[in-house]
Order: C-alpha cells, then sequence, then structure tokens
C-alpha cells in the first residue's frame, strides 16, 4: 500500500567491517581485488577508510585504541559490524521510526565520516543487525 | 599498479543477514520502509529472501529447520550474515584467490539463488567476514 510518510532507502551506502590495529584486510583487498581507499579518517579510538565498490562502500573500521570499535571486537571479534542506508531526510526518518517504537541509540541526526549527518539504531529493534542511516551532505558527492 | 588478473569485484550484489523462523524483520522492514521481497527460494532448513535497495539487495535468511543458518544462528545469533560481490568469472577469481592463498568453502562455482554461480570463501581468511562471489547467470537480470 502507498504510503507518503514511509521512507525511502535510497541504496546501502557502506557495508562496514572492524578490524584490528594494523588494517591487514583493507591491504588484503587491495592486493586480491584492487580495491582503493578513498577517504580516511581518524576519529576517537579508531580509523574510517572508505573503498569503493559500485554504487556503495566498504568502510573499514581499524580500531587504534579504546572505543567502540575495541569495544566492538572484545565482544564480536573482527568481520561485518554495520550497514548505513542512504536516505532523504534523516531528521524526518528518524521522527518515523521512534512513532513505530525503534530504539534508536542516535535521536537526532549528528554529523559523521564524510561530513554526512547520521545517525545509528540499536540492533534489538532491526533483529541483531546495527543499522546506520545517512543523509549524505551536498558538499559531499559520496 | 594495473594488473590484468586482478579481478574487479562490480557491486556489492548483496548483503545477508539471518533469521529466526517467523522473519520478523522481513515484515518489519516493509512496514518501516516499504521494503518488498522481489523473491524467495526455499533451500535445506531456510528461506532466502531478496529484498532490493538500490543497485543492492539484503538477502533475508529465516532459519526453518537443521542446516547452516540454524548453526549460525546458534553460534552468533542473528543479525547480518555475509556480503556477496558480483564478478564477471568466477572461475577465475576462484583460480586467482586460492592461488593468493585465499582459503575457499567452495573450490569451484556452485548454483546458488537465483541461478547464479556463486561460491563462499572461509572467514578465517576475510578478517571474519564470510564473503560470497557472485556471477550472476545471463537469464536472470538480478
Amino acid at each position: 500500500m502507498a504510503d507518503a510518510a514511509v521512507p525511502v532507502l535510497r541504496r546501502i551506502h557502506h557495508v562496514a567491517f572492524a578490524e584490528e590495529e594494523g588494517a591487514v584486510l583493507v591491504g588484503r583487498l587491495r592486493e586480491l581485488f584492487g580495491l582503493e581507499v578513498d577517504s580516511e579518517e581518524s576519529a576517537l579510538g579508531f580509523v574510517e577508510r572508505m573503498l569503493p565498490v559500485g554504487e556503495c562502500h566498504l568502510q573499514a573500521l581499524e580500531a587504534t585504541g579504546e572505543g567502540v570499535v575495541r569495544s566492538s571486537l572484545a565482544r564480536r571479534g573482527p568481520g561485518l559490524h554495520h550497514v548505513a542506508f542512504e536516505v532523504d531526510d534523516l531528521a524526518a526518518v528518524l521522527r518515523h521510526l521512534e512513532d513505530n517504537g525503534v530504539e534508536l541509540i542516535d535521536r537526532q541526526p549528528r554529523r559523521g565520516g564524510g561530513g554526512h549527518l547520521i545517525a545509528f539504531a540499536h540492533p534489538r529493534s532491526f533483529g541483531g543487525i546495527l543499522v546506520e542511516l545517512v543523509e549524505a551532505s551536498p558538499s559531499v558527492p559520496s
């Protein structure tokens, strides 16, 4: 049933994985498939690298100190970490999700990697999947 | 460095998640974002459903009996399960990976969901990520 209030997931913006310091997998993906890092940013306790694949990116999260990536590695080991979907109006999507009982980690959009507006929803609300929503900043094309 | 032998990952073909019988998350994704199932297949102990997002799909793996999905749920709980990349020539990619020390679960392409040729590589070789490679069958456009 068409419902104008239902937000559209435009695309998978990125699929993130976590790994230990050294970024071995990033190097391995370059060797095996020629994947290149097209942006790299440092955050609190981790480095985030974006590797383009088709219209999406892989996002490599390298734990470099204490923080959310290291604690995720301690809890669950290395591997897939979260999936991010691009939406048009993140604030409206967050209201829609809260109205529908979704537990949000970020109740308001915040500035994330690449200058985009981002927010995370709790894995409890998405069958164990950590879901990120991204509203691409017009100043950063990716 | 350009190397003609390095295979290209054309796109993320799908991102798969595993859930218990009942496919609650598939229903929730329809309610929250209007995501629809555009194909559904039964396999040994699970049902696989494809939900298009941009040029990719989410793949929902619902455990319906004993099998690889239920054993994954028992080991790791529900959530992200694997990521699949589309390649042009799967047999050549598998040779390339073996030549470079990657441990393969499937050393030869086999027929998978949608009639595509598929193969899995071991998470030990990809930093804990279960990686699937897909060579799309020309008869099935997705």
